[in-house]
């Protein structure tokens, strides 16, 4: 069995023998991974670049973030496995949808067209 | 090479292909892991109970599910590169310290119990 | 002068007070207005739609849900004032906007109408 | 009537003319709120800080932060009218309350004091 599945027997397991199956409908699953993406981005509030950049090189910090990317997965390979989905899957999928939306010789370097081509911006 | 590792590889050589490294400071990869987050949330906005279930057996919406988790997943592989952390070792550290946080006999199965014991909501 | 200018003034006030106007830059004030909107989303989490409609009986949740709106309004006021926005003018033509966009007989009564027609989910 | 009532009055108007009270719960409104207050976080997504500050000058880029601004205040106008909260009051409360956890002798000028001083980061 590859890593994600054995972190969601893991996370699954964590969840069943405390009966909390219950309330991790798809909703609060969603909610929940949006409140831990919320507590990443609390670590970068008030931060200058500087002050990012020394984040990684803090062990206390360092650990803060590696705890919130921990939350975030967990309740990712949740909402994965409410819904049936392949992670690695949907994420290689993602990728080649994305080569063929920002083709190399469009999207190269330039931030005012990184910027212009970004998924989120071209939604706005 | 695991799962993680082979994701993380393809999300690089994307960037790279694109010379998209320079924007890819931490900050603006935990924005867009925010963001992403959001387009989660935003399947759930105005849903019924009962639309969300329905939700899981409608391919074109659990498609566009696993687009919003497969975008997710891919901001955090490079915040996780950027940082120099170990995703599946920090998601298995995380279920220990919960496990500790949350012994079974206090928090089986109550919605009260949960709440008042959740990460979330014991720092409000 | 209108309650929005003077609580406008009244936190441009507590800022200066505490020099602290160098760390409210627009990019800061936006993170800021993200987390405290996750405050209020984190009101939500776990809970029944019956846990919310108790919530607002409740003094104490209900106390703390006014916390947050107050914050979110905070934030706003000061992002307003730094990009020279005036909030009520801004809301009005929104308002004005949504209704050509969102005509009374097409968007009548239907959850299916109003997601499909909703600014947030066409634009997905 | 003040400013906040008279749109809270427009806002409630806009929603019932389409029958919309039905989908305006705490829950949904709150999410909405959020996604809301996403938008205006996608607006500062991958720019730097000279990019920002000429966001304020630019007309067609002021003028979606000015919408966004509008949507989060015409959502939390419907959250506080939802659970019979008065928002200015709230705000000077607020206000207060934040005097008196951050005094001016413990919080001038420093962005670390002000940092670990912050309410959002003394509950991380």
């Amino acid at each position: 069995m590859d890593v994600l599945s054995d972190l969601t027997t893991a996370a699954l397991r964590f969840r069943d023998e405390r009966n909390w199956a219950q309330f991790h409908t798809l909703r609060h699953l969603i909610v929940s991974l949006n409140l831990e993406a919320g507590e990443l981005l609390e670590l970068t509030q008030w931060q200058s670049d500087s002050d990012l950049a020394a984040l990684i090189e803090d062990p206390a910090r360092r650990q803060a973030l590696s705890n919130e990317c921990a939350d975030v997965l967990l309740y990712l390979l949740l909402i994965a496995e409410k819904a049936g989905i392949d992670l690695a899957d949907a994420a290689r999928s993602k990728l080649i949808e994305n080569a063929a939306k920002y083709p190399v010789e469009c999207s190269y370097g330039s931030s005012r067209k990184y910027s212009a081509a970004a998924p989120e911006t071209d939604t706005a």
